[in-house]
C-alpha cells in the first residue's frame, strides 16, 4: 500500500491538515513542525501527489508539445531542447507525435485540453486545429495556426535568399528548388518565394518541385526521379530540408553526377546531427535552441499574465558552407 | 471562465451528480439522458477534466519515458514509436531527456512518481536509480536498472559476432572495436564480449577503445584520433553506434584512407534515418519498432496485473550490408 497523508500525520504526530498545509505551503507552520513532517515523509517513503495539488491550485505545470515526429532530427533536437528548458522551469512535457495527420492533431489537442495543460507548443501543419476564441496559451513554431496564436520562426525569406545566392555565386546556371507541399500555411514557404524572387531579378525562370510529404523520405523519391528525368541539365538544387538534400545527392551520384563539379546542392535546417555526420553538406542553419527558448519564454508569459500576444518572432539564420556548393 | 460540470447540468436539465456519472460511466443512465448531457457539453464547450478523473480512478494513463536525448536518432525513433503505441492504447507520454546525468535521472524519476504515472520506460545508464522494492511498473530498455526490472534488449552478443565476422570475411587483418564507457551496466557490452571472443577464437588479439560519452559526438573525437595515431595500420573498425562509425569514416578519409579499400567500417543501430541518408554504411539493425512494442506490451501487463516479471526479452537483430565493408 502506498503511504497516505494520514500516515505522514500519524508518524509526525500532527494533524493531516497540518501535513497538507506544509505540502502546499499555506498558512503559518513552525520550522520544527515542518522538519517533523519532512522527516516522517522520508521515513515512510511518502511521495506527494502533484496531481492532486494541480487540481487544487488550478495549475498543472504540464506543457503539451505536438510535433510531426521525433524521428526527424530537426524535431528530435527541438523537442529535446524544449523539454530541457521546461524541466529547468518546473514544467513537464506531454509529447505528441502527430505524423502530420490532421485527425491525430485534433485528437491530441483535445487530449491536452482534457488533461488541463497550462499551455501548448505546436509544430504542426494543419490549419483549423485551434478555433479563434480558444483560451489556452499556445505557441506555433514555423506555422500559422490561427489568428490568436503567436508564431516563432526563423528568417525563412533571408534563408531562401542566401541559399539561392550561394548557388548563383558557385556558378550554377539552372537552379531548381524542391520543397514540401505548398498548400501548407507555413512561413517556410518564404524560402520558396525568396528563391523565385532572386531568380526573377536575374531574369531567370524559377523551377519548383513539390514533395508530397514533409517528414518522410521514401515518399519523396518519385519527385526526385521526376526532377532529374525532366531536367538532366540541372546544375544547382536548393532543397527545403537537409534529409531531402542528402537523398538528392545520393540519387544524383547514382546517376553519375559528380558533386559539386556537375551539380551543387544546398539543404536547409542544419541540425547538430547533420552538421556532425554530413559536414560536407552546405545548408542554412535554423537556430533550434533559440527557437525552443523563445517558444517556452513567450508561452510562459502567456501562462503567467493570461495575455495573448498576437505577433511573430523571427529569429536569425546562418549559412553553413560545406563542399557540396564549392 | 471555463464551463464547469454545474453548467453542463444546468443546460442539460439534470443534476451535477448525473453529469458526473455519465462522464465516469458509473451506474445506470438512460440513453436519452446521456444524449442530453453530451449535447449540453458540446453546446457550452465543456471539456472533461481527465486529471480529476485520474485521481478518482487511481489510474492516470500517464507513462513516463526517460531517454538520454531525442536529439540522438536512435532515441528519437524509439520515443516516436513508444509514444505512437501508447497513444493508440490510450496512454499519454511524459517525456524526460536525462542527458545521461545520474542526478537528472533521479529527479525525473521522483517527478514521475509525484505525478502518479501508471508506469515508466527507462533507457538510461545509471544503476541505482530504482531501489529494489519499488512498486511502480517499470521497463528498462537495453540497460540493467535493478533486480526487479524487466529488461528489453536486442541480441547484442549475436550482433557483435555478425559485425566482427563481416569484417573478417571482408579480409580485414587488424580489427579494432570502439564503444561507449564499459563501466555502464548495459547488455550493449555483449557486443564487445562477442568481438573479443570471435577474435580470440582465431588467435587474434582484440583491441578496444572506449569513448567517454555514449550520446554526444564531439567528446569522442579525441579517442578516434588516438586510435589512428596508435594503430595507423588498422584495416577494420567495428563501432558500437552508427554516428561514431560515420565520424570515424569522415576522420579516416581526412587522413587519406580510402573506404573500403584501405579500411572497412561497420556501425550499430541501423535507424531508419541513417539507413536512408547513409545507406552505404554497413551496420547491425536493432529492431526499434519491435523494442518499443515489447516495452509497452510488458509494461501494460505489469500495470493491468500488478505482476512484476523479472526477466529479459531479447529481440532479433539484422545485418545491413552497405559498401563500407565490401
Amino acid at each position: 500500500m502506498k503511504p497516505k497523508i494520514q500516515d505522514v500525520a500519524r508518524v509526525a504526530g500532527v494533524s493531516a491538515t497540518t501535513v497538507s498545509r506544509v505540502l502546499n505551503d499555506r498558512g503559518y507552520i513552525s520550522e520544527e513542525t515542518k522538519r517533523k513532517v519532512y522527516q516522517a515523509m522520508k521515513e515512510i517513503n511518502y511521495v506527494p501527489n502533484d496531481l492532486a495539488r494541480s487540481l487544487y491550485k488550478n495549475r498543472t505545470h504540464l506543457i503539451g508539445v505536438i510535433v510531426p515526429s521525433t524521428s526527424n532530427p530537426f524535431y528530435g533536437e527541438l523537442v529535446s531542447h524544449i523539454e530541457g528548458i521546461c524541466n529547468r522551469k518546473g514544467y513537464k512535457v506531454l509529447l505528441c507525435n502527430s505524423l502530420n495527420e490532421a485527425d491525430k492533431e485534433k485528437k491530441y489537442w483535445e487530449m491536452l485540453l482534457r488533461n488541463q495543460v497550462d499551455g501548448v507548443i505546436v509544430v504542426t501543419y494543419n490549419r483549423g486545429l485551434v478555433n479563434d476564441n480558444h483560451l489556452l496559451p499556445a505557441i506555433a513554431i514555423d506555422h500559422y495556426l490561427g489568428k490568436n496564436i503567436h508564431v516563432i520562426s526563423s528568417n525563412n525569406y533571408q534563408g531562401g535568399e542566401i541559399a539561392t545566392n550561394e548557388l548563383i555565386q558557385s556558378g550554377c546556371k539552372k537552379i531548381i528548388h524542391i520543397n514540401g507541399p505548398s498548400q501548407l500555411k507555413t512561413p517556410a514557404n518564404d524560402r520558396r518565394y525568396a528563391y523565385e524572387a532572386v531568380l526573377r531579378e536575374r531574369g531567370r525562370d524559377p523551377i519548383v518541385y513539390e514533395t508530397p510529404s514533409v517528414a518522410f523520405l521514401e515518399e519523396n523519391i518519385n519527385v526526385i526521379e521526376q526532377l532529374f528525368r525532366e531536367h538532366p541539365d540541372v546544375d544547382g538544387i536548393f532543397a527545403s530540408d537537409d534529409l531531402l538534400a542528402l537523398k538528392i545527392i545520393q540519387y544524383a551520384e547514382g546517376l553519375g553526377y559528380h558533386i559539386p563539379n556537375d551539380l551543387k546542392v544546398i539543404g536547409y535546417d542544419g541540425t547538430e546531427l547533420i552538421r556532425s555526420i554530413s559536414p560536407q553538406l552546405t545548408t542554412i542553419i535554423q537556430p533550434v535552441l533559440l527557437i525552443a527558448e523563445s517558444a517556452v519564454k513567450v508561452l510562459e508569459q502567456q501562462i503567467e499574465n493570461k495575455e495573448f500576444s498576437i505577433s511573430e518572432t523571427v529569429l536569425p539564420i546562418e549559412l553553413w558552407k560545406g563542399s557540396t556548393t564549392q
